[in-house]
């Protein structure tokens, strides 16, 4: 992995790194920021994944978390959302392609040859951050919308490789929403059983351990009745007895500034997981 | 003056506004964050003044300032850095024209019949601003690069005007360095004694008030040697007695990252100063 940004921030470094990725065959870039415990000490690591549109940028100079990160010695790995370049199948919508990955691995044509994100996120990234960087074994994960969806789904199926998982304003149930149908059809097909694999409402049932949700929602997020509907997971919460803390935030939108404003209690909510 | 943007943060809202500007015959744009307190009693104002290339977008979406503001009830507000539109002049370069504004009253063809940012600065957004916003007459300015020059030379040359003033790696010397002898020569004419009223150290010499000076400047700042100088303006004011607080930051360079890193104790700095 080659570094292409090196800049200081917070009394730590933000990094983004360009790598090889043999799983999504393409180059990729992710942003890392090593807090300056990192230096003494390998350090836990949180897995920030984006939302729809996103590159790895979007995250590390928008929500402001290197605070709360060097406060609390944590790493943040931030990779970008889907395969990219000249050769990557696309679409000219912003929900499907380049930018949209849904944080799966994709079945059906033309998608199948790059689009390959749970591979990559759950396998290929911490691979490479554990054989490259000060890291402990103590993993979290987070993310926003799409993001937000792919860190649950993520959590729910991967139980023990996780010690904490939050989410802002996440695609709970992409089987039932528009931006998860459209997706979940093109990347894997017309067979809903198979959807219901990468649907946090549907895992909820299945789930092999109870690791704590958290979770906030901006009340004024246009998104909210559409695409996110976040009852629908506590409701499946409720009926399998998962714990999940739903914070519904008046007056917060789907933005960044949403995130910032509420990252830094996510970060205190994974560093008290990851010790 | 138009909401065009109104955002929850941090239990406040950062907005932005439109609106037509007299002063330089256009339309303009400015960023506003309002802190909770603001809902109960008027709040002090920060101007925030930024660097080349930007909009009133970039301090908003990445300084992270919205944290701080709201634990110390301080209003920000964050213009554009130069008139903008299609019957503005321009420059295809970054340090000239729009994007360019340099805070100074152009007086040489094309420029004067819109830039006009230092009238607009000192006279026509605060007025805007104090009929329009929950503000007390406390004003404190900020900014970075081009921005803290014009934080620097707008606060020295009006006495009484602000209770604070602080700077990112601010341009101190225009006069002397290319940056500023570009913009200098091409907004204001081939005239060295108008230039050195826009050069904070110059004005160190004759300023009216001791307002203390607080800078940060990054050591490894990639424009400290060619363009920002800092030691400059750390022997005017020894020689003239001007109180000035120079922290050079070891590792930091000329990003928002390094603007993030101190923000919060540059907002602490100036809400002390405003009461």
């Amino acid at each position: 992995m080659q570094q292409i940004e090196h800049r200081a921030c917070f009394g730590g470094w933000q990094d983004v790194y360009q790598h090889a990725s043999p799983t999504l065959n393409c180059t990729m870039r992710f942003g890392v920021y090593l807090p300056p415990q990192a230096e003494r000490a390998p350090c836990p690591v949180l897995y920030w994944l984006s939302g729809l549109t996103c590159t790895e940028q979007n995250f590390i100079t928008k929500a402001g978390a290197q605070r709360y990160a060097a406060e609390h010695g944590l790493i943040i790995v931030a990779p970008d959302t889907s395969p990219r370049g000249e050769g990557v199948a696309d679409d000219p919508a912003d929900d499907l392609g380049q930018g949209a990955g849904f944080y799966l691995n994709a079945t059906e044509s033309p998608w199948s040859s790059h689009y390959r994100m749970y591979d990559y996120i759950v396998d290929e990234l911490p691979a490479l951050i554990e054989s490259n960087l000060p890291v402990t074994q103590a993993r979290g994960i987070s993310g926003h919308s799409m993001g937000g969806h792919g860190a649950l789904t993520i959590a729910l199926r991967n139980p023990g490789r996780y010690h904490s998982v939050s989410a802002f304003a996440p695609i709970v149930n992409p089987s039932e929403v528009p931006w998860g149908q459209k997706a979940l059809r093109a990347y894997l097909g017309d067979r809903p059983e198979d959807w219901r694999q990468h649907d946090s409402v549907a895992l909820i049932a299945t789930a092999a351990e109870r690791l704590p949700l958290l979770i906030d929602q901006g009340e004024a997020d246009p998104f909210l009745n559409a695409q996110l509907q976040p009852d629908r997971l506590r409701q499946a919460c409720e009926q399998h007895h998962h714990p999940l803390q739903l914070r519904l935030q008046p007056g917060y939108d789907h933005s960044y500034y949403f995130v910032a404003s509420f990252i830094g209690e996510h970060i205190a909510h994974h560093a008290a997981a990851l010790g």
